[in-house]
């Protein structure tokens, strides 16, 4: 009989949900039933949106739902009251709960959710605790929710767990590294391994062969050098704040900069509180840099269309930093490159950028098709190489939801087995 | 007839001072008279190394120098009394003195040193106490001890004032960031000249013309990107912390570390005095990481013959965060490069660390003569490219004083109109 898996990706002010079947099959491919997005949570009234098949609903605005938790059981609810989802009446038939988790500290793979991984998750959230907040809120409560479930945590880092030594160290007292833990672990790791297996299927080539300069380009930004089919470097650090700009985020910057920023770059920030203790710095730099910072907006479209001064200088930015990865990502494979990859939502959608970046790179054999550049994509791996490039430009429309849904399927054993 | 230019460069515990003497002929090439160098100024006692022609002191140790202004008036007796160098018998006959200050802050070009520019460069030297302190103490002193002579400044920062907005602007709120200064500047700029006319020389090509990725590899090491003779990209930022880690620099972090290395990151360290606002982040980024942090020791030729795991770690990762600018510096370049430089002590001695830069961008086209690059370099330009090679790899025996000295007879007039 077919299960059923809820993939949960918690942000800062959204909470998505994404519902699945198992496959009556063998073909590991869980089918999505419907998907929920509450967003809106720091700026009430939260809004609904509701898909499933052609049934949607768009905007509806909810009362008193101000939390990640709220938000979740509402969809819950939600879920469970739609007569159109029959395969999802009660709580009780939810088999699976996958859990989006940015920092895994040194886990290298998915973990079942139990008191001790979730202390365990909780202590290493001290490294990045405005980016694994959202999902703590869930995590902490879905015990109570869904006894029955299986409930799963992925880590955004885990996938970067083969960074080989020379690469994750920081040139830092070496004492203090090891025991605070701090390395570069990187991020948008359930989206790079999304790719790697899209990109696989699509060049039908083994995953284990597959070298890509992958951009997962979106509010939050990063690039990864994917050798054999594993993380050879990424642009993220110890948090998400290192490396590429984002719609709020600074990305890599002087290390002293905040020191000449404010005097009181070190103290705790307003939104810190007893169990979470983030300085003034780190929310200058996550929560009010970037484009924002620029250009007043985050919608990187706008900026992308406009020609106000300040929108073009952030789109430069934007493309240069990019160029700053791709470039040496291209050399640490040596030039065996099967594909530059673009996803997230900038990068599916970002026609603009993408010409701009693939232009920066042309030289070393990169080119686009102007036209297939132009069009919306409508597949999961959609090529804009032009004909006769030497490398080639993929879009890929990334699904961390899904990867999430079909990891289950692959490592339902080890979850399974565990008490 | 001949004037004496003295060319100085203060370091945090050295400084060394060149003798020029003016060029009877057009040439506009001055004549190096003598060398002092007196180090060992934080590890005394202090020890003079003083080269004339044949004449060679070495390791003479000194009493009672314990600051950079204790060196300069040192040095300066000790060449107005060495009967060989006869035409410098009094301090009068010095015409000009030359100064490498770091942090230039906005200044394109060098600035004879008034009452009104020192205190200019006193107050942007806030962006970089830790970087400009030594020069200032001597600055401060020499409108005293020479009176007579025209003392110049040259910045470290003014050879960078080329950098497009894209690429000097942080993401960060821009009316704090312009207020207080707060962009990339770059540093090594009388280095990067130097090398520039070096090659152009070499290459027998205007300078205007030439494209060069270009490495100085010191206890501090940066990177630049020459784009027809001028700065368009360097890896150094808001201070010299920031890009490649050096001998007790980290480079670029995550910009959130510090907060989880020490919860006192934003406090003044115990070497900030009223004058100088140093926090211990900035202290321990500066002075107490990079291969000092991960070896022990600060040399790195000691490093590149070790096989302990911890110096081949070290070694790797330079050699790793060096391409991370050589490859988008290439590309920012649109391939049009006509050599890859390696210059500073690493850069001119290190034959095992070009060899691994090299081998890392071999993609690219570049490639070294093992020959070659073995040797010792003699001369001031060497070409250690492999016959064939697409691109040319050179080593520049780079020499800031012979700049700065230089610089004085192309800017003579600029500086004597100056009152």
């Amino acid at each position: 009989m077919p299960e059923i898996i809820l993939s949960i990706n918690a942000g800062s002010s959204s909470v998505k949900i994404s519902v699945y079947k198992t496959p009556s099959d063998d073909s590991k491919v869980p089918t999505q039933l419907a998907e929920a997005v509450v967003e809106g949570l720091t700026a009430p009234p939260a809004k609904l949106k509701y898909t499933r098949g052609d049934e949607k609903v768009k905007g509806r605005e909810l009362e008193n739902i101000s939390s990640q938790e709220d938000a979740f059981r509402y969809i819950l609810d939600h879920l469970t009251n739609d007569k159109g989802l029959s395969e999802l009446n009660h709580k009780n038939d939810i088999k699976f709960t996958c859990h989006r988790v940015v920092h895994g500290g040194d886990y290298s793979r998915s973990q079942v959710i139990d008191k001790k991984t979730y202390h365990q998750i909780e202590d290493l959230s001290d490294l990045a605790p405005l980016h694994n907040a959202p999902a703590l809120s869930i995590v902490r409560a879905v015990a109570d929710i869904l006894p029955h479930a299986k409930n799963v945590a992925y880590f955004d880092s885990a996938y970067h767990s083969t960074l080989p030594d020379y690469i994750c160290t920081y040139p830092i007292n070496q004492e203090v590294a090891k025991k605070n833990g701090l390395r570069k672990y990187g991020f948008h790791g359930i989206s790079y391994s999304f790719i790697v297996h899209a990109v696989s299927t699509h060049l039908n080539k083994p995953v284990n062969e597959l070298n890509i300069i992958a951009l997962h380009l979106g509010s939050g930004a990063s690039a990864c050098c994917i050798n054999n089919g594993k993380s050879l470097d990424t642009s993220m650090g110890l948090t998400p704040l290192a490396g590429l700009p984002g719609a709020t985020r600074s990305g890599s910057i002087d290390p002293s900069l905040m020191f000449h920023f404010t005097h009181t770059a070190g103290k705790p920030s307003r939104s810190s509180t007893e169990k979470m203790n983030i300085t003034q710095a780190e929310e200058i730099l996550n929560k009010n840099s970037g484009w924002k910072s620029l250009t007043g907006t985050t919608d990187f479209g706008k900026i992308s269309s406009s020609d106000r001064d300040e929108d073009q200088l952030a789109f430069n930015i934007f493309a240069d930093r990019i160029s700053n990865y791709t470039a040496p990502y291209f050399t640490k494979l040596d030039g065996k490159v099967d594909a530059l990859v673009f996803a997230g939502g900038i990068g599916e959608k970002g026609g603009k950028l993408r010409d701009a970046v693939v232009k920066g790179v042309k030289c070393l054999g990169f080119e686009l098709d102007a036209a297939k550049n132009g069009k919306d994509v409508e597949d999961v791996v959609t090529d804009i190489s032009a004909d006769g490039a030497k490398y080639k430009t993929l879009v890929v429309q990334t699904d961390e939801q899904l990867e999430m849904a079909r990891n289950v399927l692959e490592d339902r054993d080890r979850f399974v087995g565990k008490t």
